[in-house]
This record gives C-alpha cells, structure tokens and sequence, in this order.
C-alpha cells in the first residue's frame, strides 16, 4: 500500500468513519479503521457492529488531490491514526505499508511509524440484498428522526423501545417512537414510489442519530434499504448500515385520542420560553412538574412552578384560539420542552380531554402528518 | 426594596459577581448574591471565602437604565437567580422586595417569588487600608499572570506552591511560580511609580485565573492595593479581592542556571507543534516522555517520542540558530507545551546545560525579563 492525499480531503472522510467507531468495544479490532486502497479509489471502514459506516474516495475527485502508487488493505488504531493525521504539519500526507502490518505516515518532516493489523481479520459487511429501496429527500429524513428520536426510550427494561419503528405502505412512511410516557409519530407521502413496495421494521434510535449527523452535512438525497435484519442508507459517497431491533413493536395507533374538551392554539417559540422559567423552579422540587391552567370561560392560560425551597413562578401565556372546558393539568416540563422544539416556531395546537388522560401537539398548518403525545402527571 | 433595571446590562454585572461564587461550599449564604440598593446605584457582592468580588452599577450609567424607587438589601440565591433573569422575556426586570425576605421578581408577563435571606448575614468584606497600592496596565498584568500560573502546583502537599509570588522592589515587579518540576518567572519595570513602595505576598493561583478572565473583558488599568492577609484589584465598577497565602515562599532565584553548554534557537509556535505530535505516542506510554537530540555538530536536533504498542514518531526540528555541545535529553512534553504556548509566537532561545540538568527557555528578543525552566527526565 502506498498513496499520497490531500490532508484535510482525508480528514474529512476519517471524521465520517469515526462516527461509528467507539474506544468502548468488547471486539478490540473494531477500535480500527479498516482501510482499502484499490487501483482508483480508497475505501475507509468503521463498525461497533451495531452501526457500519464506510466512505469512498475516490482518484478521479480532483478534490483528494489522490496519488496510488500501490494497492493494499489494512485496520490501524482509529483514534491515533486520526489524531495524527490531524496534526501533521504538512497539506499531503503519503501513507505506505512495506511489510507485515506497519504503516509508515510522513507529512513535511514528520514521519510516523505505527502497528496495525490484518485487514482480513476485520468483521466482514452485512450483504444487502433487497428489492427495499426508497429514495428520501435529504430534508424530509432530517426532520422525520428530529421529530421522533426524542420520544425514544432511554430504558433498558424494554429493549424494543430504544428503536424508532418505521413502516411503508400504501406509499406512505410512517415513523412512531414512544417510551410509554410520550409519543411521537410522523408520516409522510412519499412522491413517485412503487406502491408495492412496503417494510416494517424498528432502527436503533442511537443509529437514527448517527445519520442524522453525518446527513445534515450533506444535500444530496438519501437511498434507504431495508433486509430482514439490516438497514442500509446510502448517500454520497457513504454507506451507513445499521442493524435493526428484533421483536414486534407495540401497537401505538390507538393511543392518540381523537376527541378533545379543550383545545389551545399557540407559538410553540413562546410557550418554550414560558415553560422553560416554569421549569427553573419545578427542577428543585422532588416531583417535577409544571401546571397549566386553561380558562377559556375568561380566555385566560395561566402556567406555573413551584419549588417549596425556592419560590415560585407563574405567567399568562398567550394564545391565538381557546375553546372547551376549564382544565387544570400538571406534566413534566421536560417532555413539554422536547416536544416544543421538535415544532421549531410553528404554531401548534394542544388537544386535552381530561386532567389524567394524554393530550396532543400538532402543528395547525398540517394536522394530518406530525403528533406529539405527552401523559399528564397525577398531582391531587 | 423596589428598583427596575435593563435586563441585559444586568446580567452582564450579574456574570462578574457570579465568578467567585460556588455551589459547593461549607458556608450557606455563601451561596447567594448579596445585592444593596442605594440612593443612587446598586452593589453586588458574591464570595466564596478566598476570593470576593463587588460589582456597582450606578443609577447615572445610561446604559443600566435604571430606576430605583426603593432603597434596601437581601441575599438571594446566586444560581437561581441568574438563571431566572437570564431567561425572562422582557427588556426590562423590576426587582422589589416589600416584607420579609422575599423577592418579587417581574418581567414581562412572567412573575417570580423568590425566598432570600437577611443582607445582614453575609460576611463583610475585608477591610483594604494600605498605602501599597500601584497601578498595572491592563495587558501587563494579564501576560503576567498567563506566564506565571501554568506553573502553579497543583498538588495538595506543598500548599505554598499553589499560589504565585508576587514581589515588587525598586520599582520592579516580579511574578514566580514553581510546581519544583518547572518554573516561570516575569519581571516588569513599573513606570511612574513610588521607589519606596514594597511588597512580597503569595497569591492563591486560582484567583489570579479568575481575576485574569475577567480583566480580559475590560481595558481599563488595574490598580492593585496590598495588604498583610489581603489584595485588592479595582478595574471599572468592580473590587475583587483574594486573600494571600501564609508562609515563606521558597527562594527561586538561585535555581536558574546562568551558563549553557548547548543553545537553540526556534520558534515557539512550529516547536509546539512538533512535540504536540511526538506526544500523540508519549502519552501512551507509562512514562510520558519526549525525546530530543541536539547535533550542533551536524546542524541537526530532532524530536522523538514512542509508545511500544503504538508505534514510534521522529521528526528533524527548523531551528535558526544552534551551538555548543552534542545533547540527547529527555522531558515531560506537557511541560514543554505550557511553556511553549506561555510565548506565543515569539521567537525563544532554549539552554541546555546537562542531561540531567534542568533547561531555561527565553525570548530572544527579551531575556531578561521573562524565563520558564523545566526538569528534564532521567531515561537511563
């Protein structure tokens, strides 16, 4: 192996790969990067087995400035291959495997010498055989997983939680993800798709996020295919594979109530900002909650915080429409905050029944395709 | 009390007095800002017992805004209260405290009731009554203490070495601080200033951190006030003050070498960068040590450093100038890179007398006045 690149061309490629390498890995080799160098390209690998990224680079970008001399594979240590490519002095850097497993790194009038190992000791690609193939606008699977991802569950105790479920029929992908205090699911119509193909599968929320990162940094749109146990995004030149969750995730469709008693319509902006003061007190109580109160008989919404150390807090919020019964109802501002800037600065309405039954957020401009759910807390 | 004031000029005051207080401390109301409005300005006072910094905002400032119906005092809870200002919705924030010890904090449509405590609680402030008192360029003092405190020890066995000392005789200003593997010390000539004014006090490091940070947001000269247990810095509307260290520094000045069997010339900024490389592999290693090879006879010094697991770096150093004797010697490159980043891009000559001897590094441009020594490590 012997080749000659552009540094910071490389670097931005390694710091793709390096999403899924992690230091914390029960298979020492996965703590490499597996790298191969063919006639015209290279391609570098990193895997924690749950998450595999690999990113080509390719000779004829004339951006990589890329110079093979001689072909070859190898796994070196990811963290300081990075480290040390990153501080070389010099704007190329040419790296060489002579024998065994050696990589000389020469840059200016720095040259390193480090140990790796054999490539073909590196766990071998997922194979992706399916006819599963959707194209995603860029954009839309951005705010898909920003609006579901949240409502993830961070407990072990049910392990099928920690997935963000995803389903396509009739042409139609629909994301759900709840962790059985809040929900969230979003749909969206996908344009000139074969109606025969559908998938139902759940994905690792972490591996949503993975993606999300390495795609808000791009534009070009996202090919998404799915296997049995698999899941394969490609875009760029990238390939992001995760691997899904096993199980059957729990029915959700009907959760999300379809009366409502009370109804409020206002910025999601503003009211974050509102339960984000509220929030500063009821963080010190021991059980954390904020109460809103909602008079449409004096068009008043009022919320408030306590802590019995501290002090308290309370404040009009403004609305644009308010109608139904009175309600008083109490909740935990944490999932209220999470879910309000999953609308960014829409305009929302929130649907209520009662004081203990979950209540709904959706954008009013479309009310079809984003639901939020939030289960009050018990107070009385 | 009952005065109402711009939020963001506030806040800004708020910062300053939040530096020196803690939230872990053995001393309750330490926790809390005192706040004294008079007639025509309002002081706030926060400490954490070593340091204590007084901020007044003055009722004539147009910027503040302020109006002050009501005089009065109280201790309010330091962490609390900044977040809630921090996140009111209006311009403006009237605070008023009618009974007892609760404040009334309004903004906007949001209203908070806050418990404080009696002003009359809060320790006082040191009494300053000194006629040692000079006055320090503002740039002066802040590459004063950023020469000096990377020296500082942090370990706990040698409390005196956990401060800098801080001389001043004939007019000149002298800063010193060893952790005994290294030292650094920073002379100024003060212009304009009383011959018969002296002092000799050791200043607790982490306040001159503190006190550095916040003159770096302001330009104005700091005059400093000297007294037994107590020193004073005064810039702007702003007192900070420290207490000092009791004990007898230990004497420093014969521990510089005065003669060198080796030189070298280079710059600060490009040796750093090396030996952050060769250190990439030292770290890794049990005993994190560089190596450097000086040939005057070849014209030749070169870095090295390794990890046996890892693998190995070297690397030949530009230098500008180079004499004396043949040298291999090893050291600690963390010492190297405080040092090296304490001269920023200036040009420095480095002398080394023996192996196991410790080195000077200096600006060549300036040697008298600013000299950082370090330990070499015994590899043999």
């Amino acid at each position: 192996m012997n080749f000659t690149i552009n540094r910071s061309a490389f670097i931005s490629q390694l710091n793709n790969v390096l999403r899924a390498i992690s230091s914390k890995t029960t298979i020492p080799i996965l703590t490499g990067l597996k790298m191969v160098v063919n006639e015209d390209n290279i391609v570098l690998t990193g895997s924690n087995s749950d998450i595999t990224i690999e990113s080509v680079i390719n000779a004829n970008d004339a951006d990589n400035d890329l110079t093979i001399e001689d072909t070859g594979a190898i796994v070196l240590p990811a963290r300081f291959f990075s480290d040390i490519v990153k501080k070389l002095p010099d704007k190329k850097v040419t790296i060489e495997v002579t024998s065994g497993f050696q990589a000389d790194i020469t840059s200016g009038s720095a040259k390193f010498q480090i140990n790796g190992q054999d490539a073909e000791n590196f766990p071998h690609l997922p194979e992706i055989e399916t006819n599963k193939s959707v194209t995603l606008p860029n954009d839309i699977l951005k705010e898909v997983i920003r609006q579901t991802v949240i409502a993830v569950s961070k407990q072990e105790s049910r392990p099928i939680l920690a997935g963000v479920h995803m389903t396509l029929k009739d042409g139609v992908l629909t994301a759900v993800a709840t962790d059985s205090h809040r929900l969230a699911q979003r749909k969206v119509v996908l344009e000139n798709i074969d109606n025969d193909i559908d998938f139902d599968v759940i994905i690792p929320g972490k591996s949503m996020e993975e993606l999300s990162g390495m795609i808000s940094d791009v534009h070009e749109d996202v090919q998404m295919q799915v296997t049995e146990n698999q899941v394969l995004f490609i875009f760029g030149n990238t390939h992001f594979y995760s691997r899904l969750l096993e199980g059957n995730y729990p029915e959700t469709s009907q959760l999300i109530p379809q009366t409502a008693d009370t109804t409020v319509e206002l910025e999601a902006g503003t009211f974050l900002s509102s339960i984000e003061r509220a929030s500063l007190l009821s963080h010190e109580s021991r059980n954390d909650v904020v109460k809103l109160s909602l008079k449409p008989s004096e068009n008043l919404v009022r919320i408030s915080g306590d802590s019995p150390d501290i002090g308290t807090v309370e404040e009009e919020v403004v609305t644009s429409a308010l109608d139904g019964n009175d309600l008083e109802i109490s909740f935990n501002p944490n999932y209220m905050k999470d879910a309000l800037r999953s609308f960014g600065q829409a305009t929302i309405k929130i649907s209520f029944t009662s004081p203990l039954r979950p209540f709904t957020l959706v954008p009013t401009e479309d009310q079809e395709n984003f639901v939020h759910l939030i289960t009050p807390v018990r107070t009385f």
